[in-house]
Parts: C-alpha cells; sequence; structure tokens
C-alpha cells in the first residue's frame, strides 16, 4: 500500500485538489477575499462537502472581530466538547486566548435543571457572567445560539462574535436566520448543515491567517 | 423567541424529521435492517447530509462484531480527540469498556518521527500493542486506516471491528475502498464524506441500540 504520509503535504494537496474541484464544477464562482476563500476551503476540507461554497455566509466584520478578539486574548466558549477538541489550542493559547465548554460542569446541570432550559443555554448564562472578550464557537445546539442572541439583546452580553453554525433539523436553520438579523459579528451556515467539526475549522482557518 | 428546550423532544422531532424527508425525496428507499436505519438516520441527523442513506456501508458482521465487543469490554481507539469527545463515554463505561486517543501523547509523537509516519499511524502502532478486544473508530486519517489494515494483514492486530469514516481528498476515498476488501468488520463511508463526528456518531448509535 503506497500512500502519502507526510502531514504537511496531505494538506497542501488536499487543497490543491479542492481548488480544481470548484474550477471544475463551479468555473464562474468568485472568493469574495483571501479570508473568505481560507475559511471556505477550510470548511470543505474538514467537511468534504462543496455545498459550503454557498452556504457559508461571513458577515462584514466577523473577521475582524474574531481576529481582534484573539489577539485580545478572549475566551472562546464552545457548546460541544467536540468543538473544543477540534480548535487549535496551541494556536490559540500562543495569543493568550483561553477556550472552554461548560456543558458537563456542575453548576450547567443544575442551573439548566432549576431552570428547565437545555445544558447548552446554561452553559451561555454561565459563560455570560464571566470577565474579558468572548467568542461564542457553536456548532451543535440552537439553543445555545438563540441564548446568546437573547441575551445580547438584553444587555446581559456583548459577544465579541459568534461562529454559529449549529446542525439539524430542529431550530438549527431558525436559530442562524435569528444571528443573521442581529449586529452580531458572525460565521453561520444557512439552513440545515453544520457541525461541530465546522465550527472547529472556521476557527482555525482565521488563527492560521493570523 | 420561541423555541423547543427539552432536550429529548429536540432529537424525538430530529428523527421524525429526518423520517419525513426520505419520505419525501426517496419514497422507494428501504433500509436493510433495523439497526441499519438506526445507524444511517444518527449519521444523518449528525450531518444534515442524505447522502449518507448511501454511502454508508455496514458490512455483514459489523454490528454483531461491535456489539459482541463492547459488551466483552473492549477498548475503543480514535484517530482524533474529537471523536473521542463525541463518543457517549458514559454508555460505554458502563459496558466496562475504555476509550483512547493516542495523538498526542509523548510516546506517539516520538514514534512518529523515528519512523517518518504519521501521528495517526504511531498511534496505531502503539494500540496495537495493547492487550484487549479493539474497536478502532478512525474519522480523519487514512494512514491510520492504512495502518489497521496493515498490522491486520501481518498478523500483528486483530482489530474486532473498524469504523473507517476518514474524511478528505488524499486518500480518504482510496483507504476505505482498502478497507471493504478486507475481512475486517466495518462500517465505512464510501467517497470523499466521513469525520470525526460522524464516527462518533455510528459508535453512539450501536451503543444506543444496545
Amino acid at each position: 500500500m503506497a500512500y502519502i504520509k507526510n502531514p504537511a503535504l496531505i494538506e497542501q494537496n488536499s487543497f490543491e485538489i479542492i481548488q480544481g474541484i470548484i474550477d471544475e464544477i463551479r468555473p464562474s464562482y468568485v472568493f469574495k477575499s483571501e479570508i473568505e476563500e481560507k475559511i471556505i476551503k477550510r470548511a470543505i476540507h474538514t467537511t468534504a462537502d462543496f455545498e459550503y461554497l454557498d452556504i457559508l455566509k461571513i458577515s462584514e466584520q466577523a473577521v475582524n472581530a474574531i481576529s481582534e478578539a484573539i489577539k485580545n486574548g478572549a475566551t472562546l466558549y464552545t457548546d460541544t466538547q467536540m468543538a473544543l477538541s477540534g480548535i487549535n489550542k496551541t494556536k490559540l493559547k500562543a495569543f493568550g486566548c483561553k477556550s472552554a465548554c461548560y456543558i458537563s460542569e456542575e453548576s450547567v446541570v443544575k442551573l439548566a435543571k432549576e431552570k428547565e432550559m437545555t445544558r447548552s443555554m446554561a452553559a451561555v448564562e454561565i459563560a455570560a457572567k464571566e470577565p474579558g472578550e468572548k467568542i461564542f464557537v457553536i456548532g451543535n445546539a440552537p439553543t445555545a445560539l438563540y441564548k446568546i442572541i437573547e441575551l445580547t439583546q438584553k444587555g446581559e452580553l456583548l459577544p465579541a462574535a459568534i461562529v454559529g453554525v449549529p446542525v439539524g433539523f430542529v431550530g438549527a436553520a431558525e436559530s442562524k436566520e435569528t444571528l443573521a438579523q442581529t449586529n452580531i459579528p458572525y460565521i453561520l451556515s444557512q439552513g440545515r448543515k453544520g457541525g461541530s467539526n465546522l465550527a472547529a475549522a472556521i476557527i482555525n482557518a482565521v488563527l492560521y491567517a493570523l
């Protein structure tokens, strides 16, 4: 079995193949900017799904907002351990950033029971009370996204940016439509698709471009 | 903002919506068995991608092999922390199973450097030397899949089963084609698609059916 074993070469080849496929299936496709290209291609790299050419929406301020917050040592809050696992923590730490997922914390479980809400929502409530700049990275729970928007509209939270790509059939698409109507800088996936792997890949794409 | 906040209800609704969409887009689609239905629907639940109706291949012995190994307290080895994070460890522990991902272990980093191989391959070599029944859960690295097959063919490893769903553009599809030609019980995704999230979802589907 002959196969490429060099990780850097595998990644380089992958991105060349992705561009080749785009040239083939969407010859007139134009990326809006270099960084959008990097983000969208990394989304495709992670999912092998070229639908991300069309459904990934990056608000005008989003990349700047995420980049600046990272440079300021923001904390990244994810809704799943899976998204947290996928983020390049070495890169993140180099900027003095922290990352956290509170979904399994005792305080979150308790709060969720008390308030009859999802643990994802309780985790947002607890994160909102912490000091410092915040980037939310949501790949799974529409309820987390709704809670962030709700607290922001109440003035109880000021997220630097949201990567909002929950996947699924109940509330995912709607929660992202709601996010798109806010003033919060966002990167989102329209419709049902998304995921924790995608959420992490998007953050990594911005990190690698810094 | 009115939205469903009950996790059990969200999941139940999701699976009903998935069936509704299948009825609509693939009215003549028939699942081969109840467990295949559960696995494929959970794959769709995790990805919102109905292509998994066609590209998920489950070898005849796979579900039995995974189920029996879990009941025997097998260890699940993943190629990424992300896949490990996504597996329901509470369920797994109830069967006396362990789970591990060695990708960032010092011994793996060292072995990968020495042998000029990927860390994913080195992690398989180290896992292969451990005692006990083994299920491999591969969502990312074709090189891990190739290494498992190579060691198995050499008689140095006897995996109970493989969930082999690496995603990507370099070697992913080919590695899964190679897996399909072995006698190892497998669940795989044909072509480029797959991922750590999918790998975890497949294991969880089998776990929830036990």
